[in-house]
């Protein structure tokens, strides 16, 4: 069982943001930026692009309120995205605040947030999230 | 009109990929790694999220088996996808063969490959795209 999935099943802890029956978002807790959040498919599928079509084409319908939150939340140009997958295989989607181009650089140092910064970034997502 | 519209609508050149009614793809010609593949709408929306949702819900569909022959035509781990969008106020999508971290990261310096060496990407993707 993946990282992931035992992060949805509950096994393992998370700044939880959103879910339906067949995503589930939470915070990166090593983020590029503040508010950088992942959005998974609740099946383990390895590559991004393996996902069966119904899900191919619900992940971004998904995602677009929690872009829109993280948009509102966060000081940021727009939300980015960005699928590299090559860290866990278990395909996952970064959304990223982006104001510069080095903020989606995945090469470059993560942010150590504590508990109570990353709690703090999942109530600033969660209060623009309608109906959470 | 943007640059993208005026590659739609063929005012300006491009090495196209595929199209259908809702979008256009084809090389990004200041690419990050050979193959580096743009997506884009046939409408002009700055933001991705901003597109509406059957496009939302359509273009990973669309990118689906462009992604396969891009990871069938150069070697990669996996095609990789991307949104950032502060370059050009038209929603696309970047697709990069991707092998380390690196090869997404926008901040180095891109290539700068001749009108052969294009032509010749194009052609290996086109390869492996049925029915184009």
């Amino acid at each position: 069982m993946t990282i992931f999935s035992k992060i949805i099943n509950g096994e393992l802890p998370s700044y939880k943001i959103r879910e339906n029956e067949k995503f589930f978002a939470f915070l990166d807790i090593h983020p590029l930026v503040k508010g950088h959040t992942l959005v998974i498919p609740k099946i383990e599928v390895d590559k991004f692009f393996d996902m069966p079509e119904n899900y191919l084409s619900e992940i971004l319908v998904f995602a677009h309120p929690i872009a829109q939150a993280i948009e509102k939340a966060f000081s940021c140009n727009r939300c980015a995205i960005s699928v590299v997958g090559i860290e866990v295989p278990h395909a996952h989607m970064h959304m990223v605040p982006l104001n510069t181009m080095d903020d989606l650089n995945f090469t470059r140092k993560k942010l150590t947030l504590t508990d109570a910064e990353l709690k703090d970034c999942q109530q600033k997502i969660l209060r623009f999230l309608p109906e959470n």
